[in-house]
């Protein structure tokens, strides 16, 4: 690994145990194997290496999203199946105290809203072909409500850790994922 | 304001625009206009503290919850209507920043994510007994994932800020809710 690399990975962990604001550069540097003034050279402060987290997650994301959208346009998924992976991608989603972490940092920080904002602007493309896919008729008003139930479902899937759930993964993402699939053609 | 309310009310101030971490008791005490001391005669330390935000925020929203199941029971509201209340009432939730430093701190820290978690038994025992009004015909692993379902789009509606819905709240409770129904029905 690089520099940069292991800098991000070393936030990664010491964030997600410590916190943000309770973990100083030089504890990252040390973390890292690096000096403090390289960070500098790389980052422009801390928020840049949690911008660096939000992309490096999101790129993974994406990616994986769209393979998945294209399995479906391709017909080699049914779109039953596109939702039921899609829940299974919310599933297995990283880091859940990173995630908090860097949200709540988020709500301080206009430049981490704004790059999640950014990233929200693509998933919900992605999210919007699916539903397009599963309901054709769909308007645009009833669109956005397929868009915000699907967003919002695999927010929470991804984030339901405290609220110990007894379903298995497997299980939770066959049937939301036929679930919403039902809902997305109920408009 | 007694002194208990004053210093939870000045904790969730503080909390949610600086986090938890960075916010000193001393800090907290000149905020809610009492003493250190006082602070820790009340409370066993700034756990408790969040603790307090959690059972507070959770004793409003049960309350609500309970009133809605109560009038889907009792027929005053159809199915579809307490779906659709269900999604505003998760939409009108509280202050999202202090929701992710308070599941942030959960994640580091047992006894808050032991708080969470009882009230997550509570909450889904309500959704429960709406998804069985739904569907009486649903088995237990059904209802298990109707379930999931609803928790998880419950969470994600009510932390749905940082993705810059379009859509107003009125509306994305009218489409949801319809949704809602349509995918616990599907099972």
């Amino acid at each position: 690994m690089g520099s940069r690399e292991r800098i991000v990975s070393s936030a990664r962990h010491l964030f997600a145990t410590q916190g943000f604001h309770q973990t100083p550069m030089s504890e990252l540097a040390v973390a890292a194997g690096v000096s403090v003034g390289q960070i500098y050279r790389l980052f422009t402060g801390k928020n840049a290496v949690i911008q660096a987290i939000v992309m490096e997650d999101a790129a993974a994301k994406m990616g994986e999203l769209q393979t998945m959208n294209d399995s479906v346009k391709s017909e080699r998924f049914s779109i039953e199946e596109g939702f039921v992976e899609l829940a299974r991608r919310a599933l297995s989603k990283g880091d859940e105290a990173l995630s908090f972490e860097i949200m709540a940092e988020a709500h301080r920080n206009a430049d981490v809203a704004d790059t999640i904002a950014d990233l929200c602007r693509d998933f919900r493309r992605m999210i919007r072909e699916l539903a397009c896919v599963a309901n054709p008729d769909l308007q645009e008003n009833e669109l956005e409500g397929a868009e915000e139930l699907i967003l919002a479902f695999m927010f929470g899937l991804g984030h339901r850790t405290l609220s110990r759930p007894r379903l298995s993964e497997d299980e939770t993402a066959r049937l939301t994922g036929r679930m919403i699939l039902a809902a997305v053609r109920a408009l």
